[in-house]
């Protein structure tokens, strides 16, 4: 495939990525849904009268919104016609799009003229803990070795609800949380800023599908027509006020400061090619949990860190989305399992993932080993947890054997020290 | 003060209660906003323009809406100037809405022919844990009587976020869940229908107010203009899957299958006359969570259950909201603390109240002891939790010393059976 647009060969977006976003520009304060192809955005906005195929046809406001709702509320037979009409505008050989320069002139807008939102409305927000490795790494160190997995971890994909309001699109500073945290076992909890800051590597699904009704259950076997693509996430946590605060019903304040994820959300269409083997499941789960295709995706995951002292990006992790024990068409089957029902524009997160090594884990807990192994820079500072002015930046990308590479972008955002506190 | 609009002396909705609910009527199935009186409804999109003082003279649309975030998302002098407006429409002596029968015969739906519906759109959801008898019961069961509260409970407001798309109008019927449970504690889990399951009785707060930005914290003493007013919840749960589920991450598909709430929000304005002293807190609060004024309120709290058998209703529980240990105002500030971001329609959940005596405990885990201390009905029936037909009826009322009595008419629920499992 070629597209007319020309972009360099390590582009994130090549026209077999064409990931969905919401967009504004200096010529437009309102928000459009944009395709990404090389450096630019195409506004579907403005040419969605070209979507003419049978199931959009009578569909096209849904491009006229500004948020992906509506059309994440459609059928997976509307997302493939959508990426096939796409993928047919921008090829190199249609004219249609090509040679209509005025069209052109008001459909393509420059990536870095443009300011990126939150691509949908989030409903219900949700956060598993499905990497094997994360959830071994955490066991060992606030448990034991033996006893490092909790009994129901491997029967069912783990996870809690987390807070809609506080997810914010990628770039939006993060502030050093105020929150209570228990320095000394046994003594009286300390109330002031969270000395233990850190990042969770993760990637997020939005859920597509019109909604369903309450009592509804949606198996494995059925969940891919529920799910209509992949952010990066970045789970900004606060380890001490998590420590203290998460017994017996879960984290709360200690995520609830903001969580971070990428614009541009990449359709499982697009990841198809990259998919790989699902991690091996022992026990075997129950017939809910189950499903008999392929599943997880050989997503290449980085970590990023660049501190006020030194422009340089530290590369501090290397991990990969396949390190998934659970796939996400379980963390699906899991969250409607007892009848909740969705809504599109719902996202699941992963949780943090880690890989087996120790340059692959997917926080600074891990990383730092609860603070014992420090990570040192190429400045020469070193890193426990984050510190003020810390930017984090998480990238992923996919590439297959002929070298066709699609990448997700990133999610970057800044660590902005505590405001006083004022009663 | 007395209404034209007659009324019984013991109604729910006398003209010192006056609250907010969405309805739509045979007449008309667009959803309006009305404020319950007697046993009609006075429906506030019909009447917008009567709204004239300084504040809400520029804010009539806010009563054309189809929800009440809107309203909710403006100031608390704006919330007052309201019910000011309404109390004097409805007294006896004041002519202008009495007399214009064309106008009256309009404005009045009666809430027998009325349809209820969810006040608001409920963008974020929290439960707390606040009662210390609930909480303490619950920790002698499943640990021990030494170490029944948690060692953070008294330091703060323990909650967890909920899921907002599960919550429903009282009367929504709730289907027994399959799930995941652990009948012998180091065998194989189990999957199929529940077999534990419970109602919790509870009340909920809506937020008002602007959104606040994220990093924005609102302290306990701030509170105030940012609470709305109160809905009676039943937060419907299965223990067999809570247990086996919630560690370490807390409570999730155990809780998601149904919250139910009553469609009348009780002002705090309305709820003023009845406010009684904070429960007695040892250790002082951090300053983030304290506040001067008394902020808890004498709401009388029953729970009905009828049987498929009998159409008889046997209360089993009496408790009252006095028994909050945190108030509301403390559960707010401890929501933000850390910088989370609160928007109008938001949820915070009481927690179950339970009360100090046997008969007073908020969910069927307590009234039965954990199944040992089954509860005889009326009828020779027996339940240790719910059984599939069982309706749950949750009232509450206030009522002070000169007899005036403001109530929050019900929430009901009826569990039906568990639909047969498909793949
Ligand atoms: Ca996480
Ligand atoms: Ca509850
Ligand atoms: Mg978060
Ligand atoms: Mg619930
Ligand atoms: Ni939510």
């Amino acid at each position: 495939m070629k597209s007319f647009i020309e972009y360099s060969a390590n582009t994130d977006f090549p026209i077999e990525n064409l990931p969905y976003g919401v967009f504004t520009s200096p010529k437009n304060a309102q928000k459009h849904i944009g395709v990404a192809i090389g450096d630019w955005i195409l506004d579907l906005h403005v040419i969605s009268h070209l979507f003419t195929g049978p199931l959009l046809k009578g569909k096209q406001h849904v491009f006229k919104d500004d948020k992906l709702n509506s059309f994440m509320g459609l059928t997976k037979a509307h997302w493939v016609e959508a990426r096939a009409t796409l993928q047919s505008l921008l090829d190199a050989s249609n004219t249609k799009l090509k040679n209509d320069s005025e069209l052109r002139q008001k459909a393509f807008v420059k990536q870095s003229e443009a300011t990126m939102h939150l691509p949908a409305e989030i409903g219900d927000y949700t956060d598993f803990y499905s990497s094997i490795h994360h959830a071994t790494n955490v066991g060992i160190m606030f448990r034991s070795k033996e006893n490092a997995l909790m009994p129901n971890w491997k029967h069912l994909p783990v996870g809690y609800h987390g807070r809609s309001s506080s997810i914010v699109i990628a770039g939006t500073p993060i502030t050093r949380p105020y929150g209570q945290t228990l320095p000394i076992e046994g003594a009286d909890p300390h109330f002031g800023p969270s000395r233990l800051m850190d990042f969770e590597l993760e990637m997020a699904c939005f859920v597509g599908g019109p909604p369903t009704a309450l009592g509804e259950r949606v198996s494995a076997r059925h969940a891919e027509e529920r799910l209509f693509g992949f952010v990066l996430m970045n789970d900004w946590s606060a380890r001490d006020i998590q420590k203290w605060e998460y017994v017996p019903l879960g984290p709360f304040t200690s995520k609830n400061l903001g969580t971070s994820i990428s614009p541009w959300v990449v359709t499982i269409e697009a990841l198809r090619p990259y998919i790989v083997d699902n991690y091996p499941q022992d026990p075997e789960p129950f017939a809910y949990l189950k499903h008999d295709d392929k599943f997880n995706f050989d997503i290449k995951l980085e970590v990023d860190v660049k501190t006020d002292k030194s422009p340089v990006s530290n590369t501090i992790c290397r991990s990969n989305y396949r390190f998934m024990y659970w796939t996400v068409k379980q963390q699906l089957a899991q969250q409607t399992v007892t009848g909740c029902n969705l809504r599109p524009g719902d996202l699941l997160g992963s949780g943090t993932i880690s890989g087996d090594t120790s340059d692959s884990y997917g926080s600074m807990l891990e990383l730092s080993w609860k603070g014992t192994k420090p990570i040192r820079l190429q400045n020469g500072e070193e890193r426990k947890f984050l510190q003020d002015g810390d930017t984090v930046i998480i990238r992923g990308y996919c590439i297959n054997e002929i070298g066709v590479r699609i990448g997700f972008g990133k999610c970057e955002g800044k660590l902005l020290p505590a405001l006083p506190f004022k009663e």
